[in-house]
């Protein structure tokens, strides 16, 4: 049996999820021979470490406690109720962290998983890949930090995952590396890559107002609570960034042109979200029905996608022919048009659910598997 | 830099392209540390080996020069005029690849690649894998053998790749793998991977007669020499045995219940290609247009499809909605939908060109990258 050691940080949505997998495929994996060991699980401030990490983990029973304790919106620090574990808080937490990674990267290997959101943990990450670690991320922020840091991080790509960072679990990222790994060229990438906003295009391609189709979106729960953090594209800009950057560009995400799908005066600092809502959205509907009439007029469909194409990486409405896969689109899937020397008059094509915790979990998952040829 | 020995069998389209793609990828392959090393190419009658094989392999003018040659028609026999390496022809060249194998098997490790359309080498292939060795498949015949042969082959999945054998270099194999992995589970796959039969229903769709659109598939060369090929369905089969494989299901070719596009008495035995193309193919045409009418009134088109539920393969024509992606497919591109616990009501799709020695080979490629991991 092949005992592959894990560190979780982040215990969300989407970390709690990975717990249940784990719990859910010990059998599965059991047959190919695997163990799934979880040595480790953090939030953003407390720790929980099994006793002796180079041999035990912290076992199914007290992992379905950690998740019960964490969606009842409790701090790990009352686990040392249920089984034995050692814990650590606030600064203690990146110390233990780097001491775990170091005891077991090079010798039984670890991989660190990380599902918060912090833009925090690239240092940490950093250094586990540099003590042997692997690294598997739903968290974009490692991926998305300056160029500098980032090309320092990917020095050793093969020690790291992220499939789950982009389009959740739909293999996007790893068909990306296939590509490339093959000498197939790449030459433009087109991705509608938020759920929200395909909803949003489907709903304008049928005729409906903005106004009226954001609300709907936001009372369907497919928008953030602020829609703003949705029709602002930074969420796609960032998506967008880790696939070009995959492609070789150097780029920041100050060199990515982001379309608002609202203008600057209705930002967060001058509307609240009651007020964008009501009269914000309205005054938006007439400019957004003309450009949809536009395009239908000639054919085609508005897309909010991200395209990646030569050294340019941006994001926005985009007029895209009806009868393309994108054009075709229609709901909350996201879809990726990939064209390259072998992909060049149709392209090669990716679509479905991108986004909920199940998926984003499992894509995790997968990573990890993908990684045992790296385990003693 | 790590260094990755190869043997190739097989030098028709695929293995030739695969070569122009290895000696094309080198500077790409040397800047993440890898060097593919060639260390010996066959064809169904000859082999030719490097020097020594652990630490020389044959050169990229020996390659290039190789793939002329065989592109030309010519036999490898000739190739000792164009540089330093051995030579074994009939019942040697198996014998010499199970030595090569057992050699590199468990020092620098070795991946035998079969590019061959040979139903033969799959206890050359058995071999190799308990000899330490991994490998690559372009070749269908290995996982389409009887099934006790199959779980026997399988049994070390990990040192097994075989993107190619399903959609060419589309992910679909490398996603299905993933999926399993991560514990979701799979209900339904419902997979056009004709390329042929995929235009055929496409233009049938457009109203034009069954004869019509076969005869100018075959003038465009979209078909095999003899369409009943590919309107037989058995290709199809083949590709729905390796993915139902994949998921579990233990049947043989026998039990996949295929459909085929013309009936019996039509068959190759009982008819020549010219009787087939202006005798046969007209008698069939009201038989396929009302089929065609019937679904179109229902809302539906018809497509040939292979589709894998529960635990049953079947392959031949289906109804399916108008507005699903199979339904919206047109033209040649290969399309799979993947349904499972995450991707329930609406499935992951991939979609692309399933054909053609350059994306096939890129995609043998591919598989042979994402083995490194299990090189010293």
């Amino acid at each position: 049996m092949k005992s592959i050691p894990l560190l979780l940080m982040g215990c969300g949505g989407v970390g709690r999820q990975l717990l249940h997998h784990i719990i859910d495929t010990r059998s599965l994996h059991a047959k190919q021979g695997l163990l799934l060991r979880v040595v480790g699980v953090s939030d953003s401030q407390t720790l929980v470490v099994a006793p002796d990490v180079f041999t035990t983990g912290l076992n199914d029973n007290y992992l379905a406690e950690l998740c019960r304790l964490k969606s009842s919106g409790s701090s790990l620090t009352a686990m040392n109720k249920f089984g034995e574990c050692q814990i650590f808080k606030n600064f203690e937490v990146t110390k233990k962290i780097v001491d775990v990674a170091a005891l077991l990267g090079r010798s039984t290997g670890l991989v660190l998983i990380d599902c918060s959101a912090s833009s925090e943990t690239v240092g940490l990450l950093n250094r586990a890949v540099d003590l042997g670690c692997c690294i598997v991320l739903a968290n974009k922020k490692p991926l998305t930090s300056k160029i500098e840091d980032y090309e320092n991080f990917v020095l050793n790509l093969r020690q790291i995952r992220c499939e789950s960072t982009v389009g959740a679990g739909l293999p996007v990222i790893t068909s990306l590396i296939r590509i490339i790994a093959s000498g197939d060229t790449v030459h433009r990438v087109v991705g509608s890559l938020s759920g929200t906003l395909g909803y949003v295009m489907s709903e304008l391609e049928d005729g409906k107002p903005f106004s009226q189709v954001v609300r709907a979106a936001k009372s369907l729960d497919y928008t953030e609570p602020d829609p703003r953090d949705d029709l602002g594209g930074m969420d796609v800009a960032r998506k967008g960034l880790i696939l070009a950057r995959l492609l070789g560009l150097k780029i920041n995400m100050d060199d990515i042109k982001v379309d608002s799908l609202y203008p600057d005066e209705m930002g967060p600092c001058l509307m609240t979200i009651e007020e964008f809502m009501d009269k914000g959205l309205p005054l938006i509907d007439k400019d957004i029905a003309e450009r949809v009439q536009k395009s239908s007029s000639e054919g085609n469909v508005l897309r909010y996608v991200c395209t990646i194409e030569g050294s340019r990486c941006q994001v926005g409405l985009q007029e895209l022919p009806k009868n393309s896969p994108l054009g075709r689109l229609r709901g909350s899937d996201n879809l990726v048009e990939i064209y390259s020397r072998c992909y060049k008059k149709l392209p090669l094509v990716i679509q479905g659910a991108g986004a909920g915790n199940d998926t984003t979990a499992a894509g995790v998952l997968a990573d990890v598997i993908d990684l045992q040829d790296r385990f003693p």
